[in-house]
C-alpha cells in the first residue's frame, strides 16, 4: 500500500464528514461554479486534453479510442449543462421517507442520509470526472477518482477546477480526489480500503469490472452486459411492434439497452417478420435466426447458442421464433443478462404478467427498451445502470448515491 | 472448488426463479406448516441437538458457549412464534413503491422483487437455521446456510424440515439449502461463488465478519460491533436520563444496542453524575471516567483512549464530559461505530441537529438505544443489523432481502 492512496482516503473521510452536513444550497452553488468554471478554463482543458490525444496518437491509439478521449466543445457543453441539471435537482439528504408510530408511542422513521465516500474507477472517457463528481457532491458524497492513464491530463485538469469550484463555495476541496497516478497498483490500493471507501463504481469494459469485482472488498455496483429482448406477442399490434423493435434496434445500437435478441410469437411471426425483417435490411441490420425464422426470412444466418448469449453492440440482431410467452420468459431468463426487456402486446393479462415474472432491472410494456437511462427514466441524471440487485438495481440516479438511517423519537421510552 | 458446493448454489439459483414467482399466500402457508413440523418433530430435534451438545462438552467448550446451541423448549417455542409471525407479515414482493408519468407519457414505477439466493454464514446459535431461512422465503428468496460445526446435528435436523415443509406446501425444497459439511474451505468456496449467491450475510463475532469480508465476491451485509452512545444535554430531563441511560446500559448489558460510553453536558455534569452513578453502582456497573468526570464521581477508573473506543459487552460504562453537543458529536464521529446513539433533550433545536448529523444507523431522542432491534422498530422482525451503509443501514427486516426493478408501461414510446 502507498501512503499517498491511504492520506488520500482519508482525506476523502474527513471530507465526507462535513459534506454530510452541507446544506442544499452550498452545493448548488458549487455545481453552478463548477460550470462556469469550466467555462472560463476552456483554454487550459484544450491545452491538456490536446497533450493526452497527442500521446494517444504517438501509441497508434485507434481512431474511435482517440475520439472517446477528446473534449470537444460539444463534449464541455454537455459536461457543463449536466452539472446545471445536476444542481438543480432537489436536495436528498435529509428528506423522511416514511414515518409510523409504534404501539408504546416511540416515534420512528428513515431519513435519507449520504453513502459517505465513493470510488470510481473508470476508463478512457476524461468527461466521467465531471459526471461522476457532480451526482456524488449532489447526495452529500466525498469522491475518490481513478481514470484511465490516456486520459491522464486532462483528468487532473477537471479535477483541479472541481477541486477549487467547492473550495470557492465553502466546501471542502477534498470532496473530489483524483488519484494522482497511472500506476496499475493504485488500482489494487484503493479496493483495500474498505474502511474509508464505502462504495466502488467501476465503469468500462467487462475486464475491467471483473477486475475491480474479484478485489473490492467494498461492495461494487456494477453491471456487466446487456442482453436485451424485445418480445412479439400474439396480441401485438404489429405496427407499434415493428417501431419499437426498429427504435431498440438501430437508434444507437453502441449501447447496453439496444436489442440484442428479437422473440416472436409463432402465431404472428409470420405476418410480423417479412415486413419486420425488409425494415432491418433497410437499416443495414443483419440477422441471426432460429430455424423456424429461417422458413419466414430465409436470408437469414442461422443462430448459434452463442448468438443468445451476445452483446452486439452493433447492427447484428438475433431472432427466435416461440411458442407463447412462458418459453419467451425462460429465454430471458436463460440467456438474458437481467439489464432490459420489453413486451408488445395488447392483452392486460400478458402485460401483467410479464412485467411480475421477468426479473430484469427494467420491464418495459410497448416501449422501446432505450429506455432504460437515468435521464428518461426521470430520475435527472445517472451514474451507470446497475444489473446487480443490492443496494440499487437498474439506472443510478442521486438517490442511489445515498442510503437512510433510522430516527426515533421518544419520551422516555425503555425498553422492557 | 468442490463440486457439491457448486452444485448446492445452481440449485438454489433454480429455486430462486420459481420463488420469486410463488403468490404470498403459498409462502405463509409453507411458514405455518414450519412451524407446525418443528413441534412434531420436536423430540428428533431434540436428539439431533444432544449429540451436538455432548460432543461440545466433550471438546471442553466453555457453559456460555454449549448453552448457546442449546434448543431448549424455551428455543423451540420462540423459533416457532417466530415462524407464525413472520407468515403473517404483508408479502412485500410485487408491491409498487412508486409510480410516476414522464413528459411522452411513459408511465415509470418500481416494483419489488426478491434478491434472488442469500447466503446465510453462522456461528453456533441453531436457531439461526430457522430464523434467517424464515425471512428469506417471506422475501421470496432461496437461502444457502453455513452453520457452525458445534450445531452440526441440529443444523441439519432443522433444515431437513424446513425441506420438507417447503416441498409439502408446492414450493420448492431446494429454497433452503445447508451445507453439509464442517470443513473450513468450504466457506471459501461458497464466498466464490458470487454468480449464484447475490448477497452474503454473515453472523458472528468479528473474525467471521472480517474473513466473509475480505473474501466473498458478492456483497456483504454486516455489522462489526456497536459502540454506542447516550449524550445527556443541558436542556435534559435529567431523571428521564437517568432512566434511560440505566436502561440502555444494564437492561441487557451483552448485546450490541447497549450503551457503552455516556456523554454529559458539562452544565449539568454536577447535577447529573452522582445520582447516576449511585444508580449503576447498586446495579454493579464498573464506572471509568475522564478526569472531570472523576473530579465528580471519585471512585470511578481513569479511562484510557482503548475505553472510547470499547464494546464491553459487559456491565462497564466509559463516562466522559462534553462542553457542548458539538464536541458530543465529534467524539461519536471518532469512536462510535455508527450503530445507535441517542440525545436527551428538552430542546427542539438541539434534537433536531443532533437527528440530522449524527450519522448512525439508528438516531434517538429521548428513548434507549436498546430499540435498535426490527421487532422493537416495527420491521417485524430481523436478520441482522447492518452498520455498512450499502443496501441497508440498521435492522434488516423483511423488505432490505428485496430489492426494486423498474417498471414501465407505453403506448409505443421511442427514443428520439
Amino acid at each position: 500500500m502507498r501512503g499517498e492512496i491511504l492520506e488520500m482516503a482519508k482525506r476523502s473521510r474527513q471530507a465526507a464528514h462535513l459534506m454530510a452536513r452541507a446544506n442544499g444550497a452550498l452545493k448548488r452553488e458549487a455545481l453552478e461554479r463548477m460550470a462556469l468554471e469550466i467555462e472560463k478554463e476552456g483554454e487550459a482543458i484544450r491545452l491538456a486534453n490536446e497533450r493526452d490525444l497527442e500521446s494517444a496518437a504517438a501509441k497508434g491509439l485507434s481512431g474511435a479510442k482517440v475520439d472517446r478521449l477528446r473534449l470537444s466543445s460539444r463534449v464541455l457543453g454537455e459536461m457543463t449543462a449536466g452539472l446545471r441539471e445536476v444542481a438543480m435537482l432537489p436536495d436528498p439528504v435529509g428528506e423522511i421517507t416514511r414515518m409510523w408510530t409504534r404501539p408504546n408511542g416511540l416515534r420512528v422513521g428513515r431519513m435519507r442520509i449520504p453513502l459517505g465516500v465513493v470510488g470510481i474507477i473508470f476508463e478512457s472517457r476524461p468527461n466521467v470526472t465531471v459526471d461522476a463528481a457532480a451526482l456524488c457532491i449532489k447526495a452529500g458524497n466525498a469522491v475518490v477518482l481513478r481514470g484511465g492513464s490516456e486520459a491522464f491530463h486532462s483528468n487532473q485538469c477537471l479535477a483541479g477546477i472541481l477541486q477549487r469550484s467547492l473550495k470557492e463555495s465553502g466546501l471542502p476541496e477534498t470532496a473530489v480526489e483524483m488519484v494522482g497516478t497511472t500506476d496499475r497498483d493504485a488500482v489494487l490500493d484503493l479496493l483495500k480500503l474498505e474502511e474509508y471507501i464505502d462504495v466502488m463504481i467501476p465503469r468500462g469494459g467487462e475486464d475491467l469490472i471483473r477486475f475491480v469485482t474479484e478485489h473490492a472488498r467494498m461492495p461494487v455496483l456494477k453491471h456487466y452486459k446487456g442482453v436485451c429482448h424485445v418480445y412479439v406477442d400474439s396480441d401485438a399490434d404489429l405496427g407499434m411492434a415493428e417501431r419499437i423493435c426498429l427504435n431498440a434496434k438501430v437508434q444507437r445500437p453502441g449501447v447496453c439497452n439496444a436489442m440484442e435478441t428479437l422473440l416472436v410469437h409463432a402465431g404472428v411471426a409470420e405476418r410480423f417478420l417479412p415486413a419486420m425483417a425488409e425494415a432491418f435490411r433497410k437499416e443495414g441490420v443483419e440477422l441471426r435466426g432460429c430455424e423456424r425464422t429461417r422458413i419466414i426470412v430465409p436470408d437469414a444466418i442461422p443462430a448459434t447458442e452463442e448468438d443468445w448469449r451476445a452483446e452486439y453492440l452493433d447492427l447484428i440482431l438475433a431472432v427466435r421464433i416461440v411458442d407463447d410467452m412462458e418459453e419467451a420468459i425462460r429465454h430471458i431468463s436463460t440467456y438474458g443478462s437481467q439489464h432490459t426487456e420489453a413486451i408488445v402486446t395488447g392483452s392486460f393479462e400478458k402485460a401483467h404478467r410479464f412485467t411480475r415474472e421477468v426479473q430484469s432491472s427494467l420491464v418495459l410494456v410497448n416501449a422501446s427498451t432505450r429506455f432504460n437511462d437515468g435521464y428518461q427514466l426521470g430520475l435527472g441524471a445517472e451514474i451507470g445502470i446497475s444489473t446487480s440487485r443490492i443496494h440499487a438495481f437498474g439506472p443510478m440516479g442521486v438517490e442511489e448515491l445515498t442510503t437512510t438511517k433510522f430516527i426515533a423519537f421518544g419520551n422516555g421510552q425503555l425498553r422492557n
